[in-house]
């Protein structure tokens, strides 16, 4: 077989392969209300200050401190209360040197005025308040724009909608946006071995749990991915399968199939439907037999049909790609360091990913895995908050040990 | 007005009311490609082991390591290959001595055998693998049951069903599991300065920006929230939307109206509607005006019109209660120790709620908030994965304090 592509490629070399030229796939608009999770595509800029006018942040008077400069308990002023402005009510006229205005929470400070006291601290009738001590100008007066500037750009082409950013959307009045659209992945799995999660379970056989965690993960990070199904092992099979796929997916993922023994029939596949092959294998464990590909704008990955080595690729190899083809600005993983309490008994001639979790002990940041964790367990990506990154090369790790941790979204 | 109910409550006293016979609302049965982010309402023992069989988990022959035992360079030992096993069949027969397996990767380890030797650490015939080294019994097989052991719980009632569970599930036969139902929020937003979204900004009004943001945090907490809309500050129609809110939904939460001045309707309007008040006030900032009420077991929560006051009191007061209804087991967010690399110059007699993100700093654990921040700000809400606890009766925080943060789901 004549090779154009790299083999065993480091796990950075993997990832950025596979990164390489990809980009959105299109944008669409959708109504606020279905924007949560969503990725904009569009810079907002603040049309408006938030709030949009000097308001008060309680029930109180509004009025002109240096009317009450010399206020005491001994000299206290009493001012004539010319009106009330209720939220969403806004004064008839200034504010005049000797008077003062009823407000109410959220009403916007009449002209004139400079100060809001609250009831609290006045006495009043219907038509007079009285003050015993003096206010600073500005004191409980929220200014138009504290949160937000008219012309600021107030979320970025790029970022997540979180419920905070949906907040402030919504209070700059965008009832709907402009998103990028969400890939769609379409997941294969091939081998004999797998039969579906409702069938029996006869000798030799596993379930097909790989498609499963695999769409979950994609769904997790904002893709729509559908479960193909199960495919044999046999390279034409696979290869219609994969070119069905490629008709309208934006990614096929592929489970199983990837080494190099005589039932593997993927690589070729992909390379018979026209793909170019990105790499074959890297040096990480798990995830050592991982195939990135390519055909125009559709990402192809040959997973390991192992859920625990198709997690570490997904996660190490795959993911910044599908971060960045969802329109991320961030598309990399935030990384910390983290300490290894407990060490790591085993040689990472490769590099090593291992699943854990993120716990502060005595004020340090540490890497907490599953007691008992071999290759081939997808149980300790349960509860799995952090990813683990030991480089190539180490031997075993003492207690102590920092290593960098990618930090899941 | 006779109160029969706690005023100005601490942050933890709000917290344990709003919490107190807080149950889920039920079950339902859920496909698991639907099942993602929802919570397990049973627990799941294994009725298999994962894997089933022991398994080869690369391509090579299974053997006898008996066999080997005295192989080496000099002389390397034969075995006749007896048949040849792809993944998903089984041996015709078991391993006899001098025998051995031509096994692909996920193929069970024939009966006999009890070492595989990888393709490329062999020579080979159609007929013959030779050995030039011994191996150790065990090697290159993963037992049945190493990733799960059947009898094990390995999903429990309460748990989230994340990626790697919804793998685990697939792996053990449950194409469909039973989950909590989620809980229906109905968001009532009152007060006369409210537009919605899409209206317009006349002086004196703002948008409904917090009933976007409750819903959208809501959701992402797992609750299925819906906007009612904007109620005019009257004490009839409020106890109106809230009556009917109380129809179908399992919580209401409104917006505005909570503190003291004449226009603030919403406490008379839930006990007018027969809610029982557990508490109104917190000594909370922002926060401080938020009402905890229950009628039956139906969950109301009035919260302030200002978007970061709410937002406060939801992860603070609400969150907890939000997750117990929601069938979870861990209710309680956690909590972490982080540094204020800044300090933070406000005194917060009654405790403060601060929004912010975690960074690693210099291998500590770090509270970053944005620079400018007020009460009444969102902004900073919109990148915040920590929201820390400020303890009432502290005084302004030098630089390096610790204090405790929730760490956000």
């Amino acid at each position: 077989m004549a090779q154009n592509y790299p083999v065993q490629v480091e796990m950075e070399q993997g990832k950025e392969l596979f990164l390489s030229g990809v980009n959105p796939v299109g944008t669409e608009k959708v109504c606020l209300e279905e924007a949560l999770g969503r990725v904009l595509a569009e810079d907002i800029q603040a049309r408006e200050n938030i709030p949009p006018f000097d308001r008060s942040p309680l029930d109180g008077y509004a009025l002109r401190s240096s009317d009450i400069a010399g206020a005491s308990r001994e000299e206290p002023v009493t001012l004539s209360v010319m009106e009330e402005v209720p939220a969403g009510a806004v004064a008839q006229k200034p504010v005049e040197a000797g008077e003062a205005v009823r407000i109410m929470t959220g009403a916007p400070v009449p002209a004139g005025a400079d100060a809001v006291v609250r009831y609290e601290d006045t006495t009043f009738t219907e038509e007079t308040v009285t003050l015993s001590w003096p206010v600073v100008s500005g004191s409980n007066i929220v200014l138009a724009g504290e949160d937000v500037r008219a012309g600021d750009v107030v979320v970025e082409k790029g970022d997540e909608l979180n419920a905070a950013r949906i907040g402030v959307l919504a209070a700059l009045g965008y009832p709907e946006v402009l998103v990028y659209k969400r890939p769609l992945v379409r997941i294969i799995s091939t081998g004999d071995e797998l039969v579906d999660v409702s069938g029996e379970l006869t000798p030799g056989k596993i379930r097909n749990s790989s498609a499963y965690m695999i769409r979950a993960f994609l769904q997790s990070w904002g893709l729509d991915a559908r479960i193909y199904g199960i495919v044999k092992d046999e390279k034409q099979e696979i290869r219609r399968a994969i070119e069905e796929c490629m008709e309208d997916a934006d990614c096929v993922f592929t489970t199983g199939g990837v080494s190099v023994g005589d039932f593997d029939f993927v690589l070729p596949s992909m390379e018979e439907a026209g793909a170019e092959i990105l790499f074959w294998k890297t040096q990480m464990k798990p995830g050592m037999a991982t195939i990135g590909a390519r055909k125009g704008r559709i990402l192809l990955a040959g997973l390991s049909g192992n859920p625990s080595a198709a997690a570490a690729a997904l996660f190490v190899l795959c993911l910044p790609a599908l971060r960045k083809l969802c329109g991320r600005r961030e598309w990399e993983l935030p990384m910390i360091q983290v300490m290894l309490p407990e060490g790591y008994g085993k040689a990472s001639p490769g590099g090593r990913i291992l699943p854990g979790r993120l716990r502060i002990q005595d004020g340090k940041p540490c890497f907490i895995t599953q007691k008992h964790q071999a290759n081939g367990m997808i149980s300790p990506w349960s509860s799995c908050n952090l990813v683990a990154v030991v480089p190539r090369g180490s031997g075993a790790l003492e207690k102590g040990t920092m290593v960098h941790a990618y930090y899941l979204p």
